[in-house]
């Protein structure tokens, strides 16, 4: 008889742990007995599993209240979730500041901070900003931190170098997988989970900021593209004919409906000027809501501040250009979520792509953080 | 306690069902106490997952070979799937025939064929022979058949009430799931998975013909969009001053770059009409490689027959419209499959949609076909 492929078995040993956790995760505290009834598991799979969970302190086993104890034998044993498990942070490297969230298995912001950090600071100094800010919110300890989602600014694709340096860091103080993306896409993903979209399986985010950028949400999952691309409207051609754009094309979205392309135009005060960059917004989303068909087109960045003197043209446009078909029941929204929207999108990364229990849990290694004071000592 | 949730126990019996065919896929046949080993379920779990899938004759039991029979006690019986399980059919309803493929579990085309029906036929009598033929390539037993997936051609979104008809005669007859998609969109998906794409993540597929449609593939799979339309390339606008098109946009790439329009400007003899045509292409797909960021073009359609004259203009305006790191790493490649295409994308679609012993699996009802008089009778 051939022999299991080692990679069926670890696969399936990852279903059995996640089925566990998400029992404990329903259930609260149960007993083995109770666990194996509730996930189908063997009594000595189950035992195996349950092992390894509390030798990553992702499982806690404690004994039972007074009412559990049996006349004869041990106590019975209850196994429960670690109080900390499932904790998820967000840090966004932004232009003039590093924000940083942490939110519980229960998804809610336990914690939420920022470090003024003006575009002039350098990069390591940044880095050492938002590792002093994480200290801060996480209490102390990284016990139960399934990961940390960071957002970074920058050219497309995301900085190589930058990035290595950013997981190694964070991966080394705090002992959970790091996952790195680009902040505005990251942000396209927290309005599309959490935000305007709340929930919206197909997602445009357009970003009208200093650059124009966006973002893809595929079946409720953030689109990154063969070469992390994806969702950069800013570049796509929105007039055949238009000058040169620092990316070597022509006539790019980002020289007509970015803040510097409204100030040359007149200004953010100029009407003609705010409406040609709805315009040209309009023109380029058209053919993507066509051929990617989204529910919702979520505008954001500063110029979504502008309101209907940037909206009305942008909607009037896309509606000409897209097909009748693509249009129906689709909703354009402005973004909700301000500046917490790329660490909220970096926490919903690590929910989608680092699932608890399987990459994630507590590190049996996780203790007091290395050079962090206590809780509440930063400032 | 809470009870827990009937939706999780489906969840994870679906699961465990799951677990166990695909034990039996890569090992043949098993005993129920190897079966215990490789899956980690109870056996109590397993006689009841097991005998589910007996019932459904995904599943079929008897006796070992002789050297299995013990000196006492009953045979030692072993379980492994039905030797049609795993069968899925795909068929073209398109335009000029009805095609229909059959493959089998290792994804070998073991049944081929096509049926003549000009444009003009009644759409009753298209399916008709579409039943006919697969009765014959079926060879008298739906026996194992996991699912049939149907190609559609049709106003975009696929017509709701022939769709609606096609699966309901086809899951009488066959007693399997039906998906019905567009048949373009399933030729993108052929061409992704088995075809000049041969695995490619991310995919935009384009079709030059009487119309001009296409398809995305996000993650291998393809993409359907909130209301039907993803990857209709054919009315992204190309000229925003352009006439007005058939959909109610103007200047859409359809009027540029379909068998038609190349007719009307000076036909496939023409090199200025082929070549606007391809530059036309190129232009609208810039925008869409810059925004999703795929890995592979690949061009199909009549109109890809033609080559340089219209590839070359194609690849060229592309190259100077997108987004220099999107283009980085992307392949522009012509359609491979021919017209097999769109059925070869159906069985796709119902393996990645209707996996084996969840939704599909032979049915126990599953006999000879009522009105098939038998193998190979048919012409």
């Amino acid at each position: 008889m051939p022999r299991t492929e080692p990679t069926a078995l670890t696969l399936l040993r990852r279903t059995h742990e996640a089925q566990v956790v998400d029992v404990l995760r329903r259930l609260g505290a149960v007993s083995r007995g109770e666990l194996a009834r509730h996930t189908g598991l063997s009594r000595t799979a189950l035992s195996s599993i349950t092992g390894a969970l509390i030798g990553r302190a992702v499982v806690v086993a404690g004994p039972a209240p007074a009412e559990g104890v049996r006349g004869r034998g041990r106590p019975v044993e209850l196994l429960r979730l670690h109080p900390a498990t499932g904790r998820c942070a967000g840090v966004d490297l932004g232009r003039g500041r590093v924000r940083a969230v942490v939110a519980n298995a229960a998804h809610q912001i336990v914690a939420s901070g920022a470090r003024a950090c003006p575009p002039e600071v350098p990069w390591e100094r940044r880095t050492d900003a938002a590792l002093e800010l994480l200290d801060e919110l996480l209490d102390g300890s990284a016990a139960g931190l399934e990961g940390i989602g960071v957002g970074l600014v920058g050219p497309v694709p995301a900085p190589g170098e930058r990035a290595a340096t950013v997981v190694r860091l964070l991966g080394e103080r705090y002992g959970a997988p790091v996952l790195v993306e680009n902040n505005t896409r990251l942000a396209a993903l927290a309005e599309a989970v959490h935000g305007a979209g709340a929930g919206a399986r197909h997602a445009v985010y357009v970003h009208l900021s200093h650059g124009v950028g966006g973002g893809l949400v595929v079946d409720g999952r953030l689109l990154g593209g063969a070469s992390g691309t994806a969702g950069e409207v800013g570049h796509m051609t929105a007039d055949p004919g238009g000058p040169r754009c620092r990316c070597g094309n022509h006539g790019c979205l980002e020289l007509y409906a970015s803040l510097p392309a409204v100030e040359a135009a007149g200004g953010p005060g100029d009407d003609g000027a705010v409406a040609r960059a709805g315009r040209m917004t309009g023109r380029v989303l058209a053919g993507l809501c066509t051929a990617v068909n989204p529910e919702l087109l979520i505008v954001g960045g500063e110029l979504a501040a502008l309101g209907a003197r940037l909206l009305g043209p942008l909607e009037s446009e896309l509606r000409a250009r897209t097909l009748p078909a693509a249009l129906r029941g689709l909703r354009i929204v402005t973004a909700r979520l301000g500046d917490e929207g790329g660490a909220l999108g970096a926490i919903a990364l690590i929910r989608q792509e680092a699932p608890p229990a399987v990459n994630g849990g507590a590190r049996a290694a996780a203790g007091p953080l290395a050079g962090c004071t206590g809780p509440g000592s930063s400032g």
